[in-house]
């Protein structure tokens, strides 16, 4: 194997496949990086079994060439002296060569590595999914629904299922639900092009933090391909395969209040401040729980109390308060994820008592919708 | 004590002194800050008793109103809640009530913050530092002194006074020399303004890191006092004091040889370039080792091997090299180090053998000198 490329879209592509690289791990051949070349381009992978990354570089790209190829060929190098070497070499052409024994010379300018491959043999075969996309959503929006609802799930392996974000397809709409059974996010997305199936998934919340890092904020198409155990993130260049979690996710329609005592709709920006000032003192405390209250004037108030710090209280100008006054008690960081969530457009939410979950929406947008149970103190 | 005072000014005045304030601290009072408030201004002291920064924000700076005193007196507020809650403030008008039992109103916009002060009589006194300056230098000079020495000194505490720089004024001119005894930094400068004296001090390395972060790039004089326990640094609006390290600084002058074998001279950024690329490599292996030969030719050879990652060898174009051949092994970091403080210029390296103490110098100027002890390996 024998090729020349250009390093810095060999770094673009080795840093989108590092984010499956972990140095972690039980294989000891996931901490390379496996590299195949053919004239075409190059292709690379990095896995860590749970997730796994494969990005091509094509030979050429936009009318530029980026890589000339002598020889293809595979090989796995070690992922994180590898990316770190391409990072550093002094110029921006990079010759790349692999001779008996998996010896690999990388040259640059009047610098050269030689590195101890490993054998491209020994590297896990990609997951297995052949079947057609279920639905093509456009990259942006798919980083927006990630958004909205990776936040909420849980971060405690004691239920597992609850680490990952349900995925529900149904009438041609994506309904995706993550919660950590004290808060709840949940988004619906219309999907233009979809198959008339049903389809359920459990996808891990770090392959869809990983997959959102990735993934560019453009309108591109990405496909979504899912078996019963995995699922595949298909864009123009890249695939992003992640495991499925395992087991029943709960029902949770039944969780979301269809009625309300109090509805108070109000600027999400800034009340996303005045908790984040509230919790300033909250976090003192172990719980940090900030107060909510409406008593019958234009205002709410925002408040909290720290015995051996001091205390806050802010009120705030709503935009409109319906039904009856109200003091509830809420933690403000659940609070905060969820405000940025809905992001600064004006937010509707309705409580339904002191200690009943309540409900956040987008005044604008009924799509997303966000859940919270109070905690006592009143 | 009651004020109004522009929040973005009170926030850098904090933002200067909580480098002083440690949160782990024996003395409970010092995870404070202290403010002192005058009709001439605001001045905020912040201490871990190794060193105390005083700051000043006049009542009025450049024609501005900074601040309208209506009452003044002292409180003394923790450090980390009180600067938060001054960041996190809706307007940049803040006014701060203290009434009795040193409780503490903080009102902005519609935000008030209720804190618990401590008593201003329970704060340490500031240094006695009553002393005329020794010596006036411009603040930009004082932070390249200190970025080219206070690298090289000894992160343990076996032996404490190698963990600070020493300072010597002596016929008007300032010599600092740090060293861990493994690698010597030692810049000279001459004074403008000095005091005929001699002085010897060992200023700790984490204060002079601190005062570097504190001081602007500018030409602004600073004025240098010494005592024999005490320095105070005293720029425009802020006193920074630290405590002096005690015990006799080894005498390092006869370290430094004073001919040489092998002269060789060298860009300084590829040479730094080239051996970031070796160390690379040499990271794997737990010393972060490098070699480098000079053979006859016109240009040194930079290499290193690690058995279990492969090897890198690199040729650099030497602007000139003179005297016995040669081949040394050093670590990767100290070089580097050294280089980065003699900061992309030519550099002299003037070797007496593979086994003993090399030292680089700029080819420019000759004020900074880097002592560097080789590793055996050849």
């Amino acid at each position: 194997m024998k090729f020349e490329i250009k390093r810095d879209r060999l770094l673009d592509g080795l840093s989108d496949v590092m984010k499956a690289v972990s140095s972690k791990t039980a294989i000891p051949i996931l901490t390379g990086v496996k590299m195949d070349v053919s004239a075409e381009g190059v292709s690379l992978t990095g896995s860590d079994s749970d997730i796994t990354i494969q990005t091509f570089i094509p030979a050429e790209e936009d009318g530029k060439q980026i890589l000339q190829v002598s020889e293809g060929g595979s090989i796995v190098l070690q992922a994180r002296v590898f990316s770190e070497i391409i990072r550093k070499l002094p110029t921006n052409e990079v010759e790349i060569e692999i001779n008996g024994n998996f010896q690999t010379h990388i040259r640059s300018g009047k610098s050269e590595f030689h590195l101890i491959g490993l054998d491209p043999l020994d590297y896990p075969h990609l997951p297995d999914v052949q079947e057609d996309e279920l639905f093509t959503i456009p990259a942006d929006l798919l980083k927006t629904i990630i958004r909205e609802t990776v936040f909420a799930v849980s971060s405690s392996e004691t239920r597992p299922v609850l680490t990952g974000v349900h995925w529900a397809v149904k009438d041609g709409e994506l309904v995706c639900v993550a919660t950590d059974s004290h808060r709840l996010a949940r988004r619906k997305t219309k999907l233009e092009s979809v198959q008339d199936e049903e389809h359920n998934a459990v996808v891990p919340g770090r392959s869809l933090n990983e997959l959102n890092k990735i993934l560019d904020d453009s309108a591109d198409p990405v496909e979504v391909v899912m078996t019963s155990q995995q699922v595949l993130f298909r864009s123009k260049n890249i695939l992003f395969f992640s495991r499925l979690l395992e087991g029943n996710y709960p029902d949770t329609s039944r969780l979301i209040p269809s009625e309300y005592k109090t509805q108070v709709t109000v600027n999400g920006r800034a009340l996303l401040q005045a908790i984040d000032r509230a919790s300033l003192l909250a976090r003192e405390e172990r719980n940090n729980v900030v107060r909510f209250s409406a008593n019958g004037s234009d205002e709410v108030e925002v408040s909290s109390n720290s015995p051996e710090v001091g205390k806050v209280e802010e009120q705030l100008l709503a935009e409109a308060i319906e039904g009856e006054e109200l003091k509830i008690s809420f933690s403000a960081k659940f609070m905060m994820d969820a405000l940025k969530a809905i992001d600064g457009q004006d937010v509707v939410i309705q409580f339904t008592g002191a200690m009943r979950p309540f409900i956040l929406r987008s005044a604008l947008d009924d799509s997303i919708l966000q859940l919270i149970l109070p905690v006592r103190t009143y």
